[in-house]
């Protein structure tokens, strides 16, 4: 497959430290894929004072029954609470002919936090993702169980399978999925060694004073808990090796980026517009 | 003191799940201070198709010049790429004699996957949190200053006056923050065991079969790891004691939460409105 990218259509255009962006699409679905918590955006109407954030959980998809040519065509499957003024919001978006609600969501994982001569040079390092699109209910009851199956199997991996299913009516009928269909998306990486301005690189005084350095950071998965009504005495496989082998990647992942080479700073100054 | 809350305003009030709701300013302020990324919402321009979402970095504070009454007028103190739309938008809503340009900042914490019976019940045990209000940007020479010391430590303690400071003049005009002034926050926090529906606790074949549990969740820091041009061989105390204590806080935090009674369901069906 070749390299796919979103497009750029001005509304996901970075134009701020352009070395660290990437519209490439696979690189913005793995940022989305595994962040446990996706913000997400959109205006409840235009007299509203504020616009509304929302913690959800999400996993990019394509169902069998969407037609697609590519990766880009994946949408992003929500879940969360989808309350009832959201719920009315898409249905008078749909109904005035538009595609959706529009949405913007944001994915953001630090992976270190990068200590420098001067505050102003501190950093993260980070891995984040925005996508913008339109909303809808999913209301295809195939679709619906196939993304509640997708989402769940996103927290851990196989663990659908693993509990009572499939979902009964009730059950259908209390869940809510939201689906994006995306028209923009950007992303943005900063990983590497501590950069300092040349004037600091000079001080003799400051490099003989401040310790300079990454602290790797990243999501820890401790020792699965038993709970009160729990049975099963072996924790079972789908649990055991997802904690071990998440814990390995991540944390391999943190102190990786602590020791890659520094961003260039070459395009800071014609990038700032 | 006594215990403070933001007031309810309609736009920030939770309507579902209300026993997990939480309006008290000091547990929402320990929430924004203690995520290293918070999610920024502001509408770009009313014809803007998408709202847009920037990861900034946010400290609760209290500047000495502000006059006040008590800590729930404290400003969140922003950090991060302020574009020159941003900057323009946040003008012009001033110029219009407005208090600012309105925001939604949330934050949240995941601090456990909560694995139960069915997909439906599965759960994180997190603490979110959301303000809306106006952005300002900091002006005052003085002010900013005292905020980019307050940002920078609250990435790593102490860690301002371990670099080389104070910022010189390109570094104090190179640097934005936005301060927002809160107008509403609420929270909300989910801690404990697992919990099923009583049809499923009924089910003994489910009962036999599928393992419950949490899986603790909480942001590790590595070993602190020396740069390319570190001088100094000891990894300094403000480094050191702070990875220390941070983990020993935040893994016993994730264990703690996944031990509590759970959530009691008692209002589940009422506060879905």
């Amino acid at each position: 497959m070749a390299d796919l990218t979103y497009p750029l259509k001005g509304f996901n255009n970075i134009n701020r430290y352009k070395h660290q962006a990437t519209y490439d699409v696979e690189t913005i679905h793995s940022i989305v894929n595994s962040s446990p918590v996706l913000h997400v955006s959109f205006v409840p109407d235009p007299s509203a004072p504020f616009p509304i954030v929302l913690p959800m959980i999400g996993q990019m998809g394509l169902y069998a029954g969407d037609e697609s040519q590519d990766i880009s065509d994946w949408h992003c499957y929500l879940h969360g609470y989808v309350s009832s003024r959201l719920m009315n919001l898409t249905h008078d978006a749909v109904k005035r002919g538009e595609e959706g609600l529009p949405l913007c969501v944001a994915a953001t994982k630090v992976d270190g936090f990068v200590l420098t001569l001067t505050p102003n040079s501190h950093n993260y390092n980070y891995r984040s993702a925005v996508l913008q699109g339109f909303g809808t209910i999913v209301e295809d009851k195939d679709e619906k169980i196939w993304a509640m199956e997708l989402i769940t199997n996103s927290v851990v991996p196989d663990r659908y399978e693993n509990t009572r299913v499939p979902p009964d009516g009730a059950e259908m009928q209390s869940t809510r999925i939201l689906k994006l269909k995306i028209t923009g998306a950007s992303g943005k990486i900063r990983e590497g060694v501590p950069e300092d301005e040349r004037k600091d690189m000079k001080r003799e005084d400051v490099l003989e004073t401040v310790w300079t350095g990454v602290i790797p950071v990243y999501e820890k998965l401790g020792v699965p808990q038993p709970g009160p009504y729990n049975r099963i005495k072996k924790i079972p496989d789908h649990v055991r090796e997802f904690v071990d082998q998440e814990n390995k990647m991540r944390e391999k992942y943190a102190l990786d980026a602590a020791h890659k080479p520094a961003p260039a700073k070459r395009m800071k100054k014609s990038d700032d517009n």
